[in-house]
């Protein structure tokens, strides 16, 4: 059974096609990847690519991706809404098929130390793969950017945990981390009065006494007169869509509100749908052998 | 994007070992064919074997199968509580991916054309690729079973669409259609009262006036003391398990009686699990391109 994970480098360029063309090359030529999706934001001036493929694979194709980003891309001129703090700004790796939370650990250790001796990098472990608690959390690292890394790279907290002490003059510094797929997924409501929607994400989400893997927040959806409950399920084998939509459903109800709909925004782990089937159904017993379409994906 | 069809072939078969090694033999070897599962009944005396792959390849394994079986099985010395006509009995190609109704009715053609060419056996067409409405129906073509067609093959109605005019000695003969995948899913109900079951599938079924494409029958489950609605899906696209199941727990509320469980029964098209995930979430402008596993099987 191959193993296969997705990842989604994310690289501080929006602008120029032939630069993007360049670094997304590695993943269109690699047999053992497939490159798919990548889209480039003029505004965050940031290019974000998503592969899936075996550990080999996104191994080879990501540490060539680097080079062409760190050979193209100089930081001291990147301007974008985005924060940032490196040519290549951050590298998940999150499991899809057969592959253990350990082994997405294992391949962006690897990538890491490749990188750092290939192209000098500062390279931090954030996430599954964080060696400090307080580097699980992306935000955390990415504090000051670029602008101010000459700076937070020399305190002993902000060591990094590959390369040298020093950013890397063009480059930055890149974080690479292991995550749960993420989700993200979004339900409408049908009144324009936001403060349901914020008071509602404010129940749902974690840092604020909901659910342990929501993250939410209240968004205006003025044109169509909606507001809407936005989300990151950052483990939906533990948070499921599900929980979620009828958490939303009864909280929306104490303002006689109705769900109109939801979205699901970017890709989602055929599972994620698949657990939210079986749930309203009421099906026992179920294995995901079942599905004619997984046992074609065992050949790959 | 390769085209990827379900078969699944039924032999006169269900107790010798060797014979049906030999049979099954072809889907194993065949490098464009998946052999997902394959069960021998013996009080049934049949084998029922679950075949994916790409349509040459499927046409060439089965044509060489139904050799084996023809070879192998005398129908004069068959003996079963499953009703049939031929050693081959029946086979069934349904599209998965990439593949219109259409090519797999030209399959089955191709197929039963091939076959009475080489082993000289009498062919009906049914289903989606029936030449009558009356042959639509399996049941129609196999009543009278294997002793009765010397007799049933001589009327002008029930003509072979393919091949001899006359029962292969040994093999009989044969049906070869196309259908839409079939869902088996049964409903549990928490009551041990037959009746309630009875009268739910009498509603919910097709035949008398429910579901267009919806099968069903009250079952006793003595054993967890509850009692079952069994149902065959025959278009889930159309009758989709969420009105089914829908429509169950609304006339069960009649008698008082909640639904306990729910069960799928052998292979499901993710389709349609994931249609159930987008009416209960009520997710708007999904595509199957969102779903990673999906985009993993273009390149199969």
């Amino acid at each position: 059974m191959t193993k296969i994970l997705e990842s989604v480098p994310n690289y501080s360029v929006g602008n120029d096609e032939e630069i993007i063309e360049k670094i997304v090359s590695p993943f269109k030529s690699h047999e053992d990847v497939k490159l798919l999706d990548y889209s480039a934001d003029p505004d965050h001036n940031r290019l974000v690519v998503t592969n899936a493929g075996n550990p080999e694979g996104l191994f080879e194709s990501t540490l060539e991706s680097i080079g062409i980003a760190i050979d193209l891309i100089d930081m001291n001129e990147h301007r974008g809404e985005h924060p940032r703090m490196g040519a290549v700004d951050v590298i998940p790796f999150t499991p899809v098929r057969n592959v253990a939370m350990d082994e997405a650990v294992d391949l962006a250790k690897r990538l890491a130390n490749a990188a750092t001796d290939k192209y000098d990098l500062p390279i931090y472990l954030y996430e599954e793969s964080a060696t400090r608690p307080e580097r699980k959390n992306l935000e955390n690292i990415r504090r000051g950017e670029f602008e101010g890394f000459p700076e937070k790279i020399n305190k002993e907290e902000w060591k990094p945990d590959y390369g040298p002490e020093k950013v890397h003059p063009t480059a930055g510094v890149t974080a690479i981390g292991a995550r749960k797929p993420l989700v993200a997924f979004n339900v409408n409501l049908r009144t324009d009065d936001l403060s349901v929607a914020r008071e509602i994400a404010r129940r749902v989400r974690h840092s604020s006494g909901g659910l342990r893997y929501c993250k939410a927040m209240g968004v205006d959806l003025e044109e169509e007169g909606l507001v809407q409950v936005s989300m990151n399920l950052t483990d939906h084998t533990r948070t499921s869509l599900h929980l979620v939509f009828e958490l939303i459903r009864a909280e929306a109800e104490r303002y006689g509100v109705n769900i109109a709909e939801s979205e699901i925004i970017g890709l989602v782990p055929a599972d994620a749908l698949m657990n939210v089937a079986e749930h309203y159904l009421q099906i026992s017993d179920f294995s995901s052998d079942q599905v004619i379409e997984n046992r074609l994906l065992e050949d790959l």
